[in-house]
C-alpha cells in the first residue's frame, strides 16, 4: 500500500463490518466468520485494453471490478462480506483513484461489503479484486448438480452489455442508449437472487462469457444436455428499439458476454416459490429451455430447429 | 480461466486439503474454516519490471508471488491454508506456465496450501496472489502493540536479497552467488517463526520495504520509538565476502527490501522460549535493539551515533 488509494477507498465505504477484527494497514486483514459458516472465495481481474476499452470512466471501473466477482458469490449463492483490491497503475493519478473510489464504494455499500486489504502498485492498468463470503454447509450453489427435466432459467435481459460494446465500438452510441451502455458499465450482480436461489436451484453459473458458453459449463458439469428456446430469451427494451436482424439480436444474447446474469437449473415446481422470495427485489427470472438427456447445449428457433450460433462465447488466446 | 493454467497447478500441487469443499472449477471455491478460528487475509501484486527484472525464471517467479504474500500471513502470526491466483500473461506460453507452476507449488507444498482458485488473462505480466490463512481470536500478531523496554529482533540476515539484486543489475553475479541470488528469488516466509512468536511478540512486520522503513511502520502503530544498532543486524557469509565498505553494507541491511524475514519486538524474557520453540526449525532471530520512547526510529553506530540513512526503504511513485 504505497500510497492512500487503499485507505481513500476505506474512507469512502460505510462503517465497517463488526466482524472485521483487523482491516486496512497491518500485515494482513482478519475477519471472524459467522460460526460454522463455509467460505466463499472468488478472484477475477480487469486488465485495460482486454476486459475494458482504454478511457473508461474510473468510476465505472471501480464498480465493475468489485461487481464481477460479486457475481461470482452470487452464482454460489454466498453473501458477499469482504474483499481485498490489488491495482495496478500506470503512475499516481489522484483524481482518478478517488472517482474509482467512488465507484467501487457505491456497490460495496449496496451489498454491506467491507475492504478489508490490497495492494496498490506502478504498472499496466490492472485490477484485480479477490472477493469473500459465506454460506451454511450444504446450502452453496454448484455447477454440476442440473437434473434431466429441469427448467433452465435466466435473471434478466441478456445480450444488453453486448450490444452496448458494439455500439461503442463503432461509435455509434446516443444519449438514448444510456441505460444499455449503463448495463456494461455497472452490472447489478445478481447477489439477491443467488440467496433466494438456496435449496431450490441444481445448478447455477454466471453469464460472463455468453448465455450458451456458460450454459455449457452446467451441462459438462452435470453431465446433461440444455435445450435453449431462443425466442424465449428475454429481450431489454434498448435492445428491442434496436431492430437487429434476428440472428444479429439472438447472437448478442446466446453469446454475448459481460451481462453478469445468473443461468440456474431448477425443477419447475419451485418457480412459484422463487418468485415469492424475490418479491421485494428488482429481479426477474424467465424459464429459457430446458436439462434434457445428453451432453449438448442447443438453441432452438420456434419451429423446433436448431440455430447454429458462430462463436458460443469468448474466451482469450483463442 | 480461460486455459489450463489453474488446473496444471493444482495438478501438481500435493493432495488438497480436507476442509476445502469446492476447489478450482466452479464459480468460487468453498472452504470450511477451523471452528471458531479467525481468518487472515492478503494480497500482493508482483509487476515484471517493477519487482521483478524482466527474465526472471518462470519458476522463481511462482515461488515469489506465493511466498510474499505468506510472508503477510507470516508477520500476523496466522497459519497459511489456501491462495488464490490471478495471472495476466502477454501470451500462452505453455512452457512458461508449467515452470510457473513448478515453482509455486513448491513452496505451497512446504506449506501445506491449498490453491482453490484463479483467474488467468491476456495482459502484461502480472502476478497477484491472495493468501487466506487462520488463528485463534486473540493470536494473531499485530504491528501496534511494542512496548518501551521491549527488545527488537529480526530474524535470519537482511541485505542479502538487495545485494542479490544489485549484483544482477551491475552484471556482477556469479557462480559462486547462487546462495545471495536464491534470497532474492525464492525468499523463505517465515512461518512457522510467526506461528512460535504467537503469544511472545508485542508487535510484528514482515521486512519487504527495508528493515528501518519497515520498523518504522511499528514504531507509529504503537507510538513508540525504536534505536537499531546497526552492528548487530546479523550479515549472511555472502554478504561478508563481498567485502563491502560499511557504510554500502549497512545501507543494504538497513533499507534493502525483498528481504521478507520477520522484523518485532518482545520483552526479553521470551527470548528462551522462542528459542526452544525454534528449536526444530532452520529459523535464527536476533535481538538488533530495544523499543524506547520517542517515535523515531534510530540507526545507531557502535558508539551510539546517530547513522544517517540516505534512502529509509524504498517506496513506488517516489
Amino acid at each position: 500500500m504505497e500510497f492512500d488509494l487503499i485507505r481513500a477507498l476505506q474512507d469512502r465505504l460505510p462503517a465497517t463490518r463488526h466482524d472485521v477484527v483487523v482491516g486496512i494497514g497491518d500485515d494482513a486483514a482478519l475477519v471472524q466468520p459467522a460460526h460454522g459458516s463455509q467460505l466463499a472465495a472468488c478472484t477475477d481481474t480487469l486488465v485495460e485494453g482486454v476486459h475494458f476499452l482504454p478511457g473508461t470512466a474510473a468510476a465505472d471501473l471501480g464498480w465493475k471490478a468489485l461487481a464481477v466477482n460479486l457475481s461470482d458469490l452470487a452464482a454460489m449463492g454466498a453473501t458477499p462480506c469482504w474483499a481485498l483490491l490489488a491495482l495496478a497503475l500506470p503512475d499516481a493519478d489522484r483524481a482518478w483513484m478517488a472517482e474509482f473510489a467512488d465507484g467501487f464504494s457505491a456497490l460495496a455499500q449496496q451489498h454491506g461489503v467491507s475492504l478489508i486489504g490490497g495492494d496498490t502498485t506502478r504498472g499496466p492498468l490492472t485490477i484485480t479484486v479477490t472477493a469473500l463470503g459465506t454460506v451454511s454447509p450444504g446450502q452453496a450453489l454448484r455447477r454440476s448438480g442440473a437434473r434431466v427435466g429441469d427448467g433452465v432459467y435466466v435473471s434478466g435481459t441478456p445480450g444488453d452489455a453486448a450490444l452496448a460494446l458494439r455500439l461503442l465500438q463503432s461509435g455509434a452510441a446516443g444519449p438514448h442508449h444510456a441505460p444499455l451502455l449503463e448495463r456494461l458499465a455497472r452490472p447489478q450482480p445478481r447477489v439477491a437472487l443467488g440467496v433466494a436461489l438456496r435449496g431450490l436451484a441444481s445448478a447455477a453459473i454466471d453469464v460472463s462469457d455468453g448465455l450458451l458458453a456458460d450454459l455449457g459449463h452446467i451441462a459438462s458439469a452435470g453431465m446433461v444436455g440444455i435445450d435453449v428456446h431462443a425466442e424465449r430469451v428475454p429481450a431489454s427494451a434498448g435492445l428491442v428499439q434496436e431492430d437487429l436482424p434476428e440472428t444479429s439480436r439472438q447472437a448478442l444474447q446466446l453469446t454475448g458476454g459481460d451481462d453478469y446474469e445468473l443461468a440456474f437449473c431448477m425443477p419447475r415446481q419451485h418457480e412459484t416459490t422463487l418468485a415469492e422470495r424475490l418479491q421485494e427485489t428488482s429481479c426477474t427470472f424467465t424459464r429459457i429451455g430446458d436439462v434434457v438427456s445428453g451432453s449438448a447445449v442447443r438453441a432452438l428457433d420456434g419451429q423446433g430447429g436448431q440455430i447454429s450460433v458462430a462463436q458460443p462465447g469468448w474466451e482469450h488466446f483463442r
